[in-house]
């Protein structure tokens, strides 16, 4: 006799396919929705039929938006281009309300032992955009680890010649954090690029 | 400016009623559902309606059901009835595959303080089994804290009086735990139900 019966045991399959569910959680999720109106829980499975309908990715930015180019790019001033891996980073620059510019999203970074190479990712839209548009700035804000770097280094480098102003986030001891937690790469990198007070 | 565009928004909202998910976990599930083919997203969203379609609760027991009476109830001994708070009680004894007999599913516990009386979980259904069937021991085992004692007290009382054997699971120091970090209560517990080895 299964633990489960069927419709319980299938949407907790479902539930495991989202990131960090396991067992446990996904029957957590299957019980609650069992316990939601029926109403409530039409909307829930609408949501999600709904996302994949109307989100597309932005002809420009390849950022997420309902129609063929986004509202930052419809919007906003695209002579500074902001360039990160995924979408979900533009969420995390767009939530500090600082950043006035656009973005560009490559969808990855380059990763060689994983197969990814720079044709994979979003780069040559970049090339094409510095190359048509106004850009005075690209600034590189893929993720500070090897790939990230080796991206945002991969890029500068093509830039480059283009007469583009190629930058990159600053990377330092993280601002509240303790000197004493700071992983050695970083503290040596924040000694190496002291500024003067 | 919003951060998110509807579409995304609306699903994020709709993880959020999950039970432990934050708006931080319910952008990466939406992320993770728009990285979906449109036909796993359709298996998720038709897995959701299904579950409320064909799960119901057992005539019986009051366990989750796609029939009127649940496979346990048709198949096992129902000379011993175990009762627990909630389906999910059932599922953590069923894995266990040592218990024999049938259930029965309380959907709740006395909880004077918030407003849950005796009448309120399925108490009158349990009596009735009692009653009716050919019942010799039923096996009190809502959860060691106060609602659940108080609960398989009240019931004990008066199941009592019907002639059946009424049982609680044993408490005590847990199996591959340490004495020093058992809290005082079950430890004093373990003390006084000590058994003679």
């Amino acid at each position: 006799m299964e633990v489960f019966i069927e419709p319980i045991g299938r949407l907790m399959n479902e539930f495991s396919k989202l990131p960090g569910v396991g067992k446990k959680t996904a029957q957590r999720y299957a019980y609650r929705v069992i316990n939601m109106s029926e109403g409530e829980a039409r909307e829930f499975a609408e949501a999600i039929v709904n996302v994949k309908k109307k989100v597309k990715f932005c002809k420009i930015c390849g950022n997420f938006t309902e129609e063929d180019v986004c509202e930052i790019c419809k919007q906003r001033d695209d002579s500074t281009i902001c360039v990160v891996k995924e979408p979900k980073d533009v969420v995390a620059l767009e939530k500090l309300h600082e950043y006035k510019g656009v973005y560009h999203v490559l969808h990855g970074v380059i990763d060689p032992m994983n197969g990814v190479t720079p044709n994979d990712i979003r780069i040559r839209e970049l090339l094409d955009r510095v190359r048509q548009g106004e850009v005075r700035e690209v600034i590189m804000a893929t993720n500070p680890d090897v790939e990230g770097e080796a991206t945002a280094l991969y890029i500068a480098k093509i830039l480059k010649p283009l007469g583009v102003k190629v930058t990159r986030l600053a990377r330092g001891i993280a601002i509240g954090g303790e000197l004493e937690y700071t992983d050695d790469v970083t503290l040596a990198r924040a000694l190496i690029e002291r500024k003067e007070i």
